[in-house]
């Protein structure tokens, strides 16, 4: 049995819906980003020292932290993961490298906008950089169902968690003008394991 | 042979370094990051669509992106392989940690502050977000020699290129404040494989 620590919607949504997907136990253990309080009352920082979710109790109890690298800890972990195994399958690298640019090409650039102090000339170069990514991310979709090929992997319930993050802020672009990202998102958003891990966390949107 | 297309003290450093300690055959090619032509007149767009390096031609002719991804590439077929080959193995689960953390935490903050139409009002909430990550990073190495633990890791390689670009972008922090990671840098400045990466891209300080 595993535990994830996670905030409602924060990136640990996307841990919760890989785990889903990989059909792996777990329970989910709730933090509030503002106290750095658990919801069962343990100050977060003594669980992970840098404070921010998501973290993921392993079986043998260690705590492994990072959005992605967790994400890849249960890919290979779960019922696929003989198709990643070996350092001779390029398989293996194309999902480690397409987790990595969600982590420091999308989530890191969209999720600044959470900042609500963040300057318009910041925005201007978010802005940019946002549009840059975004053309790449609707090329490699229209060619590709999914982020790593025709089969849906745990970088796309990263990739998606961020793009729903880029829907509820304020950031200035409309998905729409990136179709393939659009129907991609849309897509994913009925994924019944998608549907599970927002009714877990109350999300509506 | 592996090809490594790298830009000057870019994060392509890391892979240069890690290529170096484990002792895997290499060529560099070069690429003005200004222009976007590599030095022997390739579109480099043409190379990595996303048009940043490091990029790592395998000896298989495959295309690998993303820093963190292609350090941890290396460190699966490097002379040390077995340490962190096994997913029984948690070793392999704390490097790849730690690069995303490098990653993600560490190089897309202080990397920031290259672009110099960065507002003041930026420059205070990347500050905050750097004491924070390099408090975090000070207490972890005082009681471990590297990142992963008594041994250098190529995630040793990724954060020691991004601590380079804290020595010589105008942060308004001073390294020495945290006095852990300044032994640490000095440390890793004198290692054989930094030194002769720093004279094959012509790097001074």
């Amino acid at each position: 049995m595993y535990t994830l620590y996670y905030s409602p919607g924060a990136c640990s949504l996307a841990p919760h819906i890989a785990l889903l997907e990989n059909k792996l136990p777990f329970e989910l253990k709730k933090v509030d980003l503002k106290t750095h309080m658990t919801a069962d009352g343990v100050e977060f920082s003594t669980v992970n020292p840098k404070n921010y979710v998501p973290v993921l109790v392993l079986e043998n109890n260690e705590i492994l932290t990072e959005a992605a690298a967790i994400l890849f800890y249960i890919a290979e972990h779960g019922p696929d993961a003989n198709k990643i195994a070996s350092p001779d399958e390029i398989k293996r690298y194309r999902l480690l490298e397409s987790l990595v640019f969600v982590s420091s090409e999308m989530h890191k650039v969209i999720g600044t906008f959470f900042n609500k102090q963040l300057p318009e000339e910041s925005k201007v170069i978010l802005r940019d950089k946002i549009k840059n990514r975004f053309n790449y991310l609707d090329a490699k979709l229209k060619s590709s169902e999914y982020l790593t090929g025709p089969e849906f992997s745990v970088a796309d319930a990263y990739c998606f968690t961020v793009l729903r993050w880029f829907g509820i802020l304020d950031t200035g672009l409309m998905l729409s003008d990136w179709p393939n990202i659009s129907t991609y998102f849309e897509k994913l958003r009925t994924r019944p394991a998608i549907v599970v891990a927002y009714e877990e966390e109350g999300l509506t949107r």
